[in-house]
């Protein structure tokens, strides 16, 4: 861009990284394409539209305002986020809704109190009734009270109480009896739709999400209770779901990006995939039949879950697309990552000249969620145009 | 801490993280153990101080200057980095010698250039002909010379020349011969030392490490080049090293922290780990035999290393502490991860006594370098005395 020698002016323009293209931007550097994000985000929110459900996004994949924005265009307003630092972070960017998806104890009181005495509408979830005891007990000390929803176990088997058992009803008891909290309602994930390999088995699975919540909810109406909120999700699910029956809220966030392993068990196509990461091609090693690059661990993240039994393709580290991400190269694939260095493998002969020493490619992850962990934000193009690459910053961390 | 209703005065003190002790600390957090650091720090730095050697810690794990300083300490002063944003960020820290450890290629110039204007001695590494012809002319058109260093393979069959080859000398000649770099010697990183499951093999993989670089520094010197630097380094084959004939300069890095997975390949004891996660335990299923802390795969990081064949232990996603590092709770380990949920698992019945909810844990990562890159930064103990914890950040990113 520069040509001849480089003067203290120019070197100061480009170390001011103005992200004139992919081809100058550092490597690695991940990419968001905003078309592609767009199309995701109208999807699902028209999808749910002639439901009588509320969506929440789950911001816990992108982290981001501006992915919220288009997330919650058209909906509610609402998010559900994965940490309390999500929480105050899009509270200071106005998002007055929001619940914290991760069973709450006592120790997260304070930063939740913050929020709520500076007028944020926050959702906790629990599965307890010890800890709804305590709970109320801090939030009175807080001076606030707390809208909680119980969580169900839908057939996940990680947190939640069953939609038939005892503590159900005795949680909502304690949460009505108590001062400082209010029951608001029954939550479930059914993150097992991971497992699923046919489109059937999600639908099986989402049905058994729903029944679990919509089963809670009548016994603790049956029981004298109030719930307002019943609420599902998981970005397979709601994506194959057809009935909605009973249900109030609707929840998911991956499927704002894709990843491989999404595109994989029929969340969305490779050409939904918004999210990939800008690598360099650092060296070949021809007696090898590979290719480095300088991506690799904190680049790509160690997900392997294209490495699932039972999915059509095991990608690796990644999958490997050409700049512009608008056709694969080969059949490459990040094979092996170390801290810094990933490598290229093909199952045939290595197409070196196909990507010489120096070129750029664009990496689909596995999972998203890992991968944009990795980075302090999104380098957002819209398709192939990369003329004005826009820095959106993102919050990660507790 | 503040019994009784919460003021307004004290709520802004709780928010203000005061970080009064680890019963206090937001979870997950990353915690260091300033006596353990300062331990393995010292005594790599005595093990090498006998030899004619000079010692350059890589920063790559710890990315912090506070851990740099105390890495330095009795050593020469100069440091390794696996990005140019650490190289920014120790030379902005005041450290005046560092070697950018990934094969460099000529976008990663005007960074670099930066540094060396700014009066940083800053070395590069390349392995091939055209890209050491590319880099004299930027470096040309920059105004600046390099040091650089010919990277060897010693049999990690990663990067690097062979040091039997041609090309060695051809590049050796291109640098010698063109403006803006100067030859500043040879390096190589026996990465395979990993792999090693006894000492004598790792021995073994140091030896091989030396020869390579003394061989191709031998060449080097037999074809008219002066060679300066002959680096050889992984934290192994530096621990186990005992033939140091001919090297002038020895890089590792993980040693500062230790991990599961360097315990059980002999780099260090479990006692020596000074880097762990503090989780809490957010619920209990007995009927799964588990229970659950709010320490996922983001917290913890993916990488399953200790999973690898041949190892004592399969740790899993991390090995379980009690809060002040001083046992392990039973044979507890995490045994699954979701983002923000680990799942707790013990071979036998699961030990909820000792683990209540709300209790908390400390969890020794499997690999040191990826778990502490999810964090910003360091919450500082000195054993069990956590009285005063002190917060050192991290610079993470390139």
């Amino acid at each position: 861009m520069f040509p001849g020698r480089v003067t203290e002016t120019e070197m100061t323009l480009m170390l001011m990284n103005p992200k004139m293209g992919l081809a100058t931007l550092s490597t690695p550097s991940l990419v968001l394409d905003k078309a592609v994000l767009a199309a995701n985000a109208e999807r699902m929110t028209s999808h749910l539209k002639d439901q009588a459900i509320r969506f929440r996004p789950h911001m816990k994949t992108a982290k981001s305002i501006d992915v919220a924005r288009m997330a919650i265009a058209g909906n509610f307003g609402g998010v559900i986020v994965s940490t309390i630092r999500e929480a105050e972070y899009f509270a200071d960017h106005g998002i007055s809704d929001i619940t914290y998806g991760v069973s709450v104890l006592p120790d997260k009181l304070p930063r939740i109190a913050a929020l709520v005495r500076r007028g944020v509408k926050v959702g906790v979830i629990l599965d307890q009734c010890a800890v709804a005891e305590q709970i109320s007990r801090e939030a009175v000390r807080f001076g606030i009270t707390l809208d909680v929803l119980i969580e169900l176990d839908s057939g996940e088997r990680r947190s939640g109480v069953t939609a038939d058992s005892a503590e159900l009803i005795e949680i909502g008891h304690v949460l009505e009896r108590l001062p400082g909290t209010r029951l608001q309602g029954v939550l479930t994930h059914a993150g097992q739709s991971y497992q699923c390999r046919t489109i059937a088995d999600i639908e099986r699975i989402a049905e058994q999400e729903r029944l679990s919540v919509v089963t809670a909810a009548e016994r603790l109406r049956a029981a004298g209770l109030r719930v307002d909120v019943v609420s599902v999700g998981s970005t397979p699910t709601v994506t194959h779901g057809t009935n909605f029956e009973g249900l109030t809220e609707v929840r998911c966030g991956v499927y704002m990006f894709g990843d491989m392993m999404q595109s994989q068990i029929y969340s969305c196509s490779r050409d939904d995939i918004a999210l990939s990461v800008l690598a360099t091609v650092i060296g070949h090693r021809p007696a090898l039949n590979m290719a480095l690059i300088d991506a690799g661990a904190l680049a790509l993240s160690k997900d392997r879950s294209t490495g699932a039994p039972g999915l059509a393709e095991d990608i690796g580290y990644g999958l490997v697309m050409d700049m512009h991400c608008e056709r694969r190269i080969g059949d490459v694939k990040v094979g092996h990552v170390y801290q810094e260095h990933g490598m290229l493998v093909s199952s045939g002969p290595f197409p070196f000249d196909a990507l010489p020493v120096g070129s750029r490619i664009r990496i689909l992850p596995n999972h998203a969620c890992l991968t944009a962990a990795m980075y302090d934000g999104y380098n957002v193009v819209s398709g192939a145009d990369d003329s004005g690459i826009e820095f959106w910053p993102r919050v990660n961390g507790w």
